[in-house]
C-alpha cells in the first residue's frame, strides 16, 4: 500500500455505517452522531436493514444499494455478522474496512477475524480493527469514534492500541488543550498496522508530532523502518506497556499481541530516534512541548533560578534527561553579570535569588534570548512575596512571545501555591509550556534534544561486508538436503571461512594418522572434537579434549573421543573428529543476530562468559545497521572500559569487533535461510591484533515450503 | 539536647523579634505579623530600637528589658549586627535563637557564622539557621515565617534546607489540602540540623509523617540513628537535590554544603528505612498518603480497572514501586468471578472492561475489601461513557469511607477528560488518594509498601566480632610512636591475625638464610616483598615477587628486591624482606571501611578488579550493622550469582564473606584510631573452605590531640 492509498482512511470522500441507529446507547448512533457533528463534508450513508431515516440522514437496507463513492465502511455490529456485512462490502469498491465491533482475537476468536481480514485483502479492502473505537481525521474534520464529541484539531496525531484508553486519552487532550491532527485505534491489527499509519502521517503536514501507545509488535521491520523515516521529519513519541514481566503477561492475556523482550524494544527505540516515555501523561507533554517548539540551534541549555534550591534539582533533573547544560563560566558572567544579586550566581544554574523583580527576571532571560552561545533556556520560578499573579504572567507572555519569534526552545517552572497555580492554569491555555514541578519541566526538553540528536545524527549504513555468499548457500543447501535445520561444526567453520572472519584452523579427520598429520599442520597445542549429528552436547560426554601438544596426545585423544561418544550413545553415528587449533587467550565476546518474532532481525553485542550470563551486559539493535549504531553498541556496554584496556592492558581491537557485528548483521539480512547465528566466543586481541571466532552456531530458518 | 529541650523550639513559651517593624516590606514584620495572626496562644515581644507600638504590640528598645520567659528569639537584622543581637540574649535564660539573617557561611563568611554559633553554644542557647525562612509549629499555632499566612494545621512535618523552596513548598501543600505539623528551615545548620528536630518530630503525635528536603549531610553517623528511630515509628520522605554530579557542585555553591557520595546516601538511605523521592511533588504525595493511611496486614495488591490498557501500564508500574501483585488465580476467581464480563478477566488486573457499570465496581471492591487475603487495592478508571461525573465521586466517596474503616489501603486513578478531572478536584478536597495519572497513583503506595518493610523487619545487630582489640591498639600505638599514619604490611597482617581473619602466613627477615628458612616453614610457592616505609607502590619498582618454587629463587628473589629497591630510592630505608604464603586462586572480594565526610563510619563490598573497577558493582551500609544489612549488602550487588555458582562451580563461602564485613565494621566501630581499613583482595573459596585475606590497608585518623 503506498500513502497515496491510506490516504483515504484519513481523507475518505464518502463514508458507510453499517450499524447505525438511532437507538439510544448503540454504538453505530453514536458514531453516526460524531461524523455528523463534526463537521464532515463528505457524504455519510447509514446503513440499517430496517431502513428508513436515521439521523436526519435516509438509511440503506443494504450496502450494494449505495450509488456514490464509499472510501471508508464502519461496521459495528455483532461479531458474528461481521462477515456477512464484509462480504457485501466487497461488491462494491471500498477502499477501508473499520471493524468497530469486538470479540474476535482478543477473545481467542483468531479464526473468524483472519477469515474477515483475508476475505477483505483478497478483494482489495484493508482492514482497520476490529475491537477499535475508530479513527479521528482533522484533514476532513471527521470524528468516526464512539468516543467523544469534541475533539480540538491540532497538531498532535495518536495512535493508540487499547481502545478504553483511547478514548480516555481525546478527553485529557480537550482538557489540555492538545489539539489532535488525528487520533486512530487500531485494536487488534488484523491488517492495517502503526507501520502503515506512519505512511500517512509523516507526510501529513498538519501533523507535528506522533503519539503512539503499543502493547506488543506483530511486524517489527517494516515499523522499524517506517519509524526510522518517520523520526527524520518529525518527533515520534512511543509508550509501551508491558515493560515488566509480570505487565507482559497482563498485556499478551488483554490483546493476545506478545510484548516481546523490553530491552529490544528499548534499544530499538533508541535506534530510530523515537523518544520513549513511561507515563501517558509525560508523553502528551512531550508531543504538546514537540508540536510547537522548533528544534534548537544547539544544545547549551541555561537555567535561570530565583531559587538556589530549585536550581539545583533542575540540574539533577537536566542530567536525567540528557540536557546538556552549558558551562563556560566567564562567559555566563559576561550576560549574566548585571542581574544577579550580592548572593546570586552566574555559574549555570544562574541564580537571580529571591529578590529578583520582574525587570531583572525579564533582563535576565532577554540576556539569554540574544546570546548566540545559549540555545534553550529553563526558566524557574519559586514563588516568593515579590511578584503578583498578574505581573508573573505577563512577564512569562512576554519572554515566551519573544522566544517563539526568535525560535529558541524556553520552558518555565512554577514552583508554589495559588499564585503559582492561577499562572499555570492561564498560561497553559495559550499553550505556553509552563510546568508545577521541575521535573516535569526539564522532560519536555530532554525529549527535544533527543530529537534533535536523532535529526541531526548523520551516519551512514554500514559498508557491504566482502562475504561469500555462494559458499553460504552452498553450506545451506547441503543441510536442507540432509533435513538439518543447523549447521554442523565444521560447516560453522567453513561460513566462517566465507564470511572473512578468522577461525582457528581446523580439519575433519577420518584417522588417527590423519588426525596427527593434520595437527602437526596447524601447530601445537590443538584441541579436537567429535563430529556427529547425534551428539548435542559434545563436551560433557566426553567428546571434546584440550591441550593437547604432540602427536602421541593427538593418537590418545582420537580414540578416546571415540570411546567416550559410543559410551554415551552406542548407536551414535560419528562422521570424524576435527582437529582445530587451540586459540590463545585474549578478551572473550559474543555477537549473535536472530530473527526476532517481535521485531524482525536483531542483532546482539556483549563481552562473553560472565559478562552475558550473569551481568546481563549486552546491547542491540535492529538490522541494518548504520556506522553509528555499530559503534553506539560497542560503546554502550558497560564492561566497555575493558576493550579500552584497563590495568595497564592495552586497547583491544575495537575495529576488529565492529568488522565482526557488521559481518554477522550483514549474514542475516542477506540469508533469508539463516535464523541465529551466533559466535561465542570470539576472542578480541589487542589492537590490530584482530579477532579470532572460536565457535559458531547457526540455525536455519523453517523452511520457504512449509511457510503459506 | 533531649527531645524534652528542643520542644520550646516547637512550643515556646515565649517569643522575643529582634528586628520587628512596621515598615511595609520588612522581614521582621512580616515575621511579627504571621506569628500575631496564627493563633498563638504565648507572649509576643517585638524588639526595636525605636521603641513604642509595633503591631499594636508594646515593643522593646532592647531585648533585656524584657520580664516574661523568652523560650525563641527571632533575629531579623542584617548580619552585621546579629553577634551583638546574639550578645544580648545571653543576658536573658533564652533557649532558641531563630536567625532568619543571611550573609554568612553561603556566602563564604564561615567566620562570623561560627563565631555567633560558638558564643550561642556558651551560654546555653541553641541556633536555628542563620539564612532561613523561620519555623512552623500547629501544637502552638506558631507561624513564625515570613512565608504565607495561612498555613493549613495537620500532620505533615516538613524541614528544609532550601528557604525559597520551603516557602514555596508552604503554597504549594495549602492549595494540595496538604496539613502541616510543623515546618523548619534549617538554613545553614551551623547548629540546630535535621537529627535534632527529628528528636521532636518522632515524638511528636500529630506528625504522622515526615519531609525532608537535603543538600548537604554534616553529622550523618547522627542522622543515621535518628532515621533508624524515625521510620519505626512513621514515615520519612527525603528528597536530597546534588544527586548527580553537576547538580552536586551547583548544590555545593549553593549552601557551601559538600553533597557526598549519592551511592553512599541512597544505600544508607535505604537501610534507614527512608523513602528517598526524586521530585517534591512526588514526596509531598506520599506523605499526604502515608499521613493519612495506616500500614496494610499484608502485601498482596489486586488492581481493579476498566480498561486492559490502563491496567497493564499499572502493572509495570507496580513493578517499578514495588507492589507485588496478589497472583492466586483461583482465589481471584472466587473472589471476582461473578463481576467480570465475558471480555473481561479475574486475573490481576482485574478487568471489569469498559461495559463496567457503578454497581459492578461497587462489588468488585467490596468483594476486594472484604477478603483477607487481599491488603490493598488499586482502583482504575478509564473515562468512559459509563457513568456521570456525580456517580463517579459519590462511588469513590462510598467504597473509600468503608476502606478507611477497615483500615485497608486503597488508592484511585482516574483517566481522562472533564469528567475524571471535575471528579478529581473534588474528591482531592476531601483528602480522598485519587490521581490522574497511572504512575502517580501506584508510586505512594509503593512508598507505604517500602515503609511498611523497613517496620516490619525486625534484625538483630550483628553478634560482636571476636577481635583482639589489645593487640590492634598496640599496633596502633606503635605507628603513632613512629609518627606514621598508616599500618605497614606486616602490621596490616598483625591486625587481620588479630581479627580471626586468616592471612597467608608471613614472616619478615633480615637476611637470605632467614628468608629461605622461612620459606620452607610456610611452604611453597611463596611471594616476597619488601618492607620499607620509603616505598609506597611496591609492584611497581621491582619490591614483590611471585611464584617462587624452592630455596635458590627465594635467594635470588631476595637480592633481587634489595637491587630493585635501591635502585628506585636509593637512601630507602628497607626494613626486611616479608616472606609470603602465595595463596590458592578464588574468588577475589573487596571488603572496606571508612569514616566518610558527610555519613560516618561506611563499609563497602564488592567482587574485586573489574567488578569494583569497571563495573562499580559495590554496596554500602552505615555502621553499625543488622545481620540483614550484611545479607543485604552481599545479596544487592549484580554479580551475586558469581557468590552462588554459576557454570558449574559451587557455591561460595558467602558466610566466611558475611563475617569479614562483620569483622571490618566492628574494627571501624570500635577503633576510632583507624580511619580506613580495606582488604583487598580477599579471596572466597568454596562453601565452608573459607576465606583468605591477601592484603590488607589500613589508614590512621589524625591524632586527638591534633584536634580540637
Amino acid at each position: 500500500m503506498t500513502s497515496r492509498e491510506i490516504k483515504y482512511l484519513f481523507e475518505p470522500r464518502g463514508i458507510a455505517i453499517v450499524g447505525a441507529s438511532d437507538k439510544p446507547g448503540k454504538i453505530g448512533g453514536m458514531i453516526l452522531n460524531n461524523i455528523r457533528h463534526s463537521g464532515y463534508q463528505g457524504r455519510i450513508y447509514p446503513v440499517n436493514p430496517a431502513g428508513g431515516e436515521i439521523g436526519g440522514l435516509p438509511a440503506y437496507c443494504d450496502l450494494v444499494d449505495i450509488d456514490g463513492i464509499i472510501d471508508v465502511v464502519i461496521i459495528a455490529i455483532p461479531a458474528k455478522f461481521v462477515y456477512q456485512a464484509v462480504r457485501q462490502c466487497a461488491k462494491k469498491t471500498v477502499k477501508f474496512l473499520s471493524i468497530i465491533s469486538s470479540g474476535f482475537s482478543e477473545i481467542g476468536n483468531l479464526a473468524e477475524e483472519q477469515k474477515i481480514t483475508g476475505f477483505a485483502r483478497e478483494h482489495g479492502m484493508r482492514v482497520l480493527g476490529p475491537n477499535i473505537f475508530g479513527h479521528y481525521s482533522s484533514a476532513v474534520s471527521l470524528n468516526a469514534t464512539f468516543g467523544p464529541g469534541d475533539i480540538k484539531p491540532g497538531n498532535v496525531a495518536i495512535i493508540t492500541q487499547s481502545g478504553a484508553l483511547g478514548v480516555a486519552m481525546i478527553g485529557k487532550t480537550a482538557i489540555q488543550n492538545i489539539g489532535l491532527s488525528a487520533i486512530i485505534s487500531v485494536g487488534n491489527k488484523s491488517d492495517i498496522d502503526e507501520a502503515d499509519l506512519l505512511e500517512y502521517l509523516i507526510e501529513h503536514r498538519d501533523t507535528r508530532s506522533i503519539l503512539m501507545y503499543i502493547e506488543g509488535v506483530q511486524h517489527g521491520e517494516r515499523l522499524v523502518e517506517m519509524l526510522k523515516r518517520a523520526t527524520r521529519i518529525k518527533p515520534v513519541v512511543v509508550i509501551k506497556s508491558g515493560r515488566s514481566k509480570r505487565g507482559a503477561i497482563a498485556a499478551a492475556s488483554h490483546t493476545g499481541s506478545l510484548a516481546g523482550s523490553d530491552q529490544i524494544f528499548d534499544a530499538i527505540m533508541q535506534q530510530c530516534g523515537v523518544l520513549r516515555s513511561e507515563s501517558i501523561q509525560e508523553a502528551l507533554d512531550w508531543c504538546k512541548f514537540l508540536s510547537t517548539t522548533p528544534l534548537p540551534a544547539g544544545r547549551n541549555t541555561v537555567i535561570i533560578t530565583n531559587g538556589g534550591g530549585v536550581g539545583v534539582l533542575a540540574t539533577d533533573a537536566c542530567e536525567k534527561y540528557q540536557v546538556k547544560l552549558y558551562e563556560d563560566k566567564t562567559h555566563l558572567k559576561t550576560v549574566f553579570g548585571e542581574v544577579t544579586h550580592g548572593f546570586g550566581s552566574t555559574k549555570n544554574p544562574v541564580d537571580l535569588t529571591g529578590e529578583a523583580t520582574t525587570q531583572e527576571y525579564i533582563t535576565a532571560l532577554t540576556s539569554a534570548l540574544k546570546d548566540e552561545h545559549i540555545h534553550a533556556v529553563i526558566s524557574l520560578y519559586c514563588e516568593t512575596a515579590r511578584m503578583t499573579s498578574d505581573e508573573l504572567t505577563s512577564m512569562i507572555r512576554q519572554v515566551y512571545s519573544a522566544y517563539r519569534q526568535s525560535g529558541k526552545p524556553v520552558i518555565f517552572s512554577l514552583f508554589g501555591g495559588e499564585l503559582a497555580e492561577s499562572a499555570i492554569s492561564r498560561l497553559s491555555r495559550e499553550n505556553i509550556p509552563i510546568f508545577r514541578d521541575v521535573y516535569e519541566s526539564v522532560s519536555p526538553l530532554g525529549a527535544l534534544f533527543r530529537h534533535y540528536t536523532a535529526v541531526m545524527t548523520d551516519s551512514p549504513p554500514v559498508k557491504n561486508a566482502a562475504i561469500h555468499y555462494a559458499e553460504i548457500t552452498r553450506l545451506i543447501r547441503t543441510a536442507r538436503a540432509e533435513q538439518r535445520s543447523f549447521l554442523l561444526a565444521h560447516e560453522g567453520q567453513a561460513l566462517l571461512e566465507a564470511v572473512g572472519l578468522p577461525g582457528p584452523r581446523s580439519a575433519v579427520t577420518k584417522c588417527i594418522d590423519e588426525a596427527v598429520a593434520r595437527a602437526e599442520e596447524i601447530g601445537y597445542p590443538v584441541v579436537m572434537k567429535v563430529v556427529s549429528r547425534d551428539i548435542l552436547h559434545k563436551s560433557d560426554v566426553g567428546g571434546v579434549l584440550l591441550n593437547l601438544e604432540n602427536g602421541h596426545e593427538v593418537a590418545d585423544a582420537y580414540q578416546a573421543i571415540i570411546h567416550n561418544c559410543k559410551a554415551h550413545k552406542r548407536n551414535a553415528v560419528i562422521e570424524g573428529i576435527e582437529v582445530v587449533e587451540q586459540v590463545k587467550s585474549g578478551t572473550e565476546i559474543i555477537v549473535g543476530a536472530k530473527r526476532d518474532g517481535s521485531f524482525g532481525p536483531v542483532i546482539m553485542f556483549g563481552l562473553g562468559g560472565i559478562y552475558v550470563e550473569v551481568m546481563q551486559d549486552v546491547s542491540f539493535r535492529a538490522l541494518p545497521l548504520r556506522e553509528i549504531d555499530v559503534s553506539l553498541m560497542v560503546k554502550e556496554i558497560r564492561s566497555y572500559p575493558l576493550l579500552l584496556g584497563v590495568r595497564g592492558e592495552r586497547r583491544k581491537d575495537i575495529e576488529g569487533i565492529k568488522d565482526c557485528i557488521n559481518k554477522v548483521g550483514s549474514i542475516l539480512l542477506n540469508c533469508r535461510d539463516i535464523s541465529d547465528i551466533e559466535i561465542n566466543p570470539m576472542i578480541v586481541y589487542e589492537r590490530d591484533q584482530g579477532v579470532k571466532a572460536v565457535d559458531v552456531r547457526v540455525l536455519l530458518s523453517e523452511p520457504e515450503r512449509k511457510k503459506a
